[in-house]
């Protein structure tokens, strides 16, 4: 069978059914949170609130717009390190996304935000939307350069869809934390598009080998991704964690273990080169394990020193799994992880969700205060018999749960996506734009000296 | 008659002019308002204003900010798709930009924050001037390529001038609501530039067609401008909102309208393409129309599914615009488009504009509640006679006067420009960098093998 | 004797062994912050707060995820502008910053946020920890492409420590104002910078001349670095400015000076090129200097023309350094400065302080009103005898301070630098990616075309 990756009838019908769809959802399901609303004037003065600087948007707009960069800069050009596919990575990335939120607000809302038969939306939901969109992004990750818009458009509405229903399931049924998503987003994004890739199994891939590098410019539009993400990362782990402290702390928390994940990473990408010399690819990924790896604890008294200590190990371990993990997952396991986010987002998120479950577990009134305890964790009256061992126990609970959701939602979209009608490209044309893309007239020159995918036949 | 790009004296004494007038009229009018004043401590304690956390910057400041990005970075780099001529597209928006904000300060404080005598400065009128700005930027877009700094300087000039009068005639005698600016900065910007560019059409501009594509990397730089605009337009339709809900609102639906837009966009461009692949250019600019439209109404209620059908038909109307209008354009009205300003700001102007004054005249206190509705479009005591109909026909009057402005405007403006000493290059030197910028050795090499304006005789 | 520039023990070990010594001293001395603590709820209800908004994360956050910005994009992104050191110039200023931040966060908490024992940390000290860095970066601007990442390390430890002593000085001992670091940041910067790299003066670093120079492309990225500093360096010079009126007056001063300081570097950029064309350089450089030039002053009333003038006067001379002073600053006195750090840190830092003591000099109560005045300059009631003359001679005494620090610890530290043993590079292989980098194969081949300097054998 010839692959027939001509999307144009495919991806135009995609996008314009789901927009469709989403209109029509919108248009019966959505209004404005009562912040949001023309009536909030009347609603103000009715919770006698006397200022108009006390509406939410404000205590959560500026990390919202932290967020907002890191989901369409920071994963997409992050993901431009390769030679050939940097509009496909921006490209996509963006289309994904784009549709992406408006499901998750909808899906997210009908499970967090119903009321009275409407979905209130409100700047909290915006950055959820955010969150849940993030997941896909490091889904995308793993199948980067082997997979059609169409595909991604797929993948990105069950995914939203297992996310909103796994984030449910931990956030209001375990009543676990995790505001900055190692479970939620990290490890559930991770395993799901581990998962994917592997059932989209590709024996031979090292047809498009030589395209599967990056080039000295790639690069470095790739290291503004990492550094959009690295410095906002502490606007994503706080943003929606409760007001005042709690955020605040969890910035700092976030701030510190980047910091110290930096030094790892330079150290170990060096020690494991013979020459002593670093390589981009860890630069570019495993300094942001840390923030993954705090996303459960931030808001919590994990202390500046436990931040470190997390940074610490996690610039290690992922520096490790680039050099030797990646290449025993793909040879032995057949899991082709482009961008390695098995290192950046798989075990830094485990990690994360045991770091939280852990912290959680040791929490007491000595570090929190009384009242500072029950403000933390949500306990209020009738949750008279909590224990912190048993929030342990649960946040434990929700590792699991994401990961199990993660592998079996993995599989069934995996097989869904390997239906032949997506689009998606034969094995000698992946990592290559040309195939999606009109390009311009020099890239085309490099594509026709060494072979133009759009013009040989293509077999699987 | 040849054409001189030598500016060794206009530029600097262009420059060095307008800086030095600058520096008097700020002498003579610009002083601080009362919230940036070392005066306010006593000020806000004659007010009963208790807290620090009450000025008027922690409101506006962050939502500036984004503003900020999206004139520097967002115009500056959505316009490097050119292959040769990033230096200038990046830098001569920095300079246009630099001076605009300073001359918009004084215009716009003339005719909005003149009190006994003086001009008083806050953070809404560094966004208002950014705002100004951004028309320009908008025209800007039209000629780029053809004009050069000086002539932009001088477009500049009178481009501010005439948004500020066009702007007081709007918010001010006709009292429509305007605050993402679709009429005033995008419809006003984009038909100015459109009639600019049509008076200084060149016949032989076919002579640098092949410097007027894009080569790989320059696409990815232009991502980046796109990115910067798309994630911070919420920002940019709600920084200047009434404090609380409006904010609130026209964040959210902005942020609805972006989504729509990128899919429909998305949709149209591999719909358009005989074999469906995706047009960078559509990309880069379709996505964004949605902004656009919704800028008159996003503070409005809008309703989330208002946003997205606006978002919807936007991405289509633009995408077709550049497959189909721009080509027509160009060949039919001599009108040379560079960045296709019609189908990113002229047209989702007009639809922002049309939309506004719907949303208007449709709004009533069952939507809006009472004080809500007065709040909302700043009904007080007396405006006993106001109707929604009533500000929806305003409305509707400002996008005219606004088309009107812009024309006759642009058209002075272009003869303006027309005058053979502004240092214009000849038509085969268009779209070149090295007319106006010591160029890096790599860059040269190229010049050399296939031509080198500077080294050859030029005439019109 | 050979240089080795084989780091794979010397980078790990320092990496690690700082990284190890960083999460014992946070573990001993780093608590939270009052705000970011637990018991926050508690000690607000007990402080008589009744909103989670007073928390100081929502003054200052938004200004710190600037800052944050300008550290690792501005600085990384704006050396960038070297045709083969893209990868060095941002990887390594993020390896130092992540490294300074840390020891900054410990250094500047002893000195100013000791409490029972701790060190308490809030928002502020992370702004705070990132301007000490600022420092370090741009002192990295003059040994850039010369100095291996050990010996960045090293510098980063011993500058950070520096500079912490000499802002206690400054602003316990002396009592100035410096909130934008004109003399603290800029002036102790750039000529401890300056300093060091005289000392490690390389008479033939002529023989990598060739790579001293920009690419088209990287030009264009060092643009990215430039634009995001000039856009958010209003929120440096005011992230630590009282909240109120002073923080909103020095963003309004910086934005003025800044966009003053752009014209007139153009003009100079063009009026010095014989057929006048614009030097990137410049652009890049020279159009930030006004941000520079008025970090002392902008928090107080320097007046929105005074701010104008302070960059109208720095677009000059920065350009005018960038032209005649830095080619003599080589030849003449052996002072490398690979950036221009002394025509956009060194010269309009010192006309900072100056300015910043003639306004401080000037202050009257009539400018600032009576309560205004002694807000501004903190004066209680231990300081009857306060007088603005006095201030003003202790804001110069705070520039000599600054300046001599600079040189004495420049001084030692550059002697300590040029010890054989950091992995300095020869000088033929002075801004080289490929020392210390794995480089892709788009760029090897460029150096085996011309010489590949990790196959020869190298010797200073």
């Amino acid at each position: 069978m010839a692959w027939n990756t001509n999307l144009r009838w495919r991806l135009p019908l995609t996008c314009l059914l789901l927009q469709v769809i989403m209109v029509i959802l919108f248009g019966v399901f959505v209004r404005y949170d009562p912040d949001a609303d023309a009536h909030w004037i009347e609603e103000r003065l009715g919770r006698n609130i006397s200022s108009d600087m006390d509406n939410e948007f404000y205590y959560r707009y500026p990390s919202f717009q932290d967020v907002h960069v890191m989901i369409f800069v920071g994963f997409g050009f992050l993901m431009t390190f390769l030679q050939r596919y940097g509009f496909s990575s921006v490209g996509f990335n963006f289309l994904l996304a784009a549709f992406g939120i408006q499901w998750a607000l909808l899906m997210q809302g009908w499970l967090h935000s119903f009321h009275s038969g409407y979905i209130v939306l409100g700047v909290e939901n915006l950055i959820n939307a955010d969150f849940c969109v993030g997941s896909v992004c490091v889904a995308f990750g793993a199948v980067l350069g082997k997979v059609s818009p169409v595909q991604l458009l797929i993948m990105t509405l069950f995914q939203v869809t297992l996310f909103s229903v796994n984030e449910f399931i931990l956030l209001n049924l375990l009543e676990v934390k995790d505001a900055g998503g190692s479970m939620t987003i990290h490890t559930f994004g991770a395993y799901f598009g581990l998962t994917v890739t592997w059932i989209l199994y590709r024996p031979n891939l090292y047809q498009s080998k030589e395209r599967q590098s990056s080039v000295y410019h790639s690069d470095l539009f790739a290291m503004i991704g990492t550094l959009f993400l690295w410095m906002y990362w502490p606007s994503f782990n706080s943003a929606v964690s409760h007001h005042g402290d709690a955020q605040h702390r969890a910035a700092i928390n976030t701030y510190c273990s980047l910091a110290a994940c930096v030094l790892t990473s330079v150290a170990l990408s060096s020690a494991l080169h013979k020459k002593g010399k670093l390589d981009m690819v860890h630069i570019q990924n495993a300094t942001l394990a840390g923030g993954v790896a705090v996303g459960t604890a931030a808001e919590m008294m994990l202390m500046p020193y436990g931040s470190l200590i997390v940074g610490f190990i996690c610039g290690i371990i992922s520096t490790l799994g680039f050099v030797y993990l990646t290449p025993f997952l793909e040879s032995r396991l057949r899991i082709q992880d482009t961008c390695g986010i098995h290192n950046l987002h798989g075990m830094p998120g485990i990690i994360g969700g045991i770091v939280g479950a852990v912290t959680a577990a040791s929490a007491n009134t000595q570090q929190y205060g009384q009242k500072g305890l029950a403000h933390a964790f949500d306990i209020d009256a009738t949750k008279t018999t909590w224990t912190a061992s048993m929030q342990g126990s649960f946040q434990a609970a929700g590792l699991f749960v994401s990961l199990a959701m993660a592998l079996v939602g993995g599989l069934i979209v995996g097989v869904i996506l390997k239906l032949p009608f997506w689009g998606q490209p034969a094995d000698e044309n992946c990592f290559e734009d040309a195939i999606y893309w009109e390009i311009p007239e020099d890239q085309k020159s490099l594509v026709s000296r060494s072979e133009d995918p759009t013009l040989r036949p293509t077999e699987p």
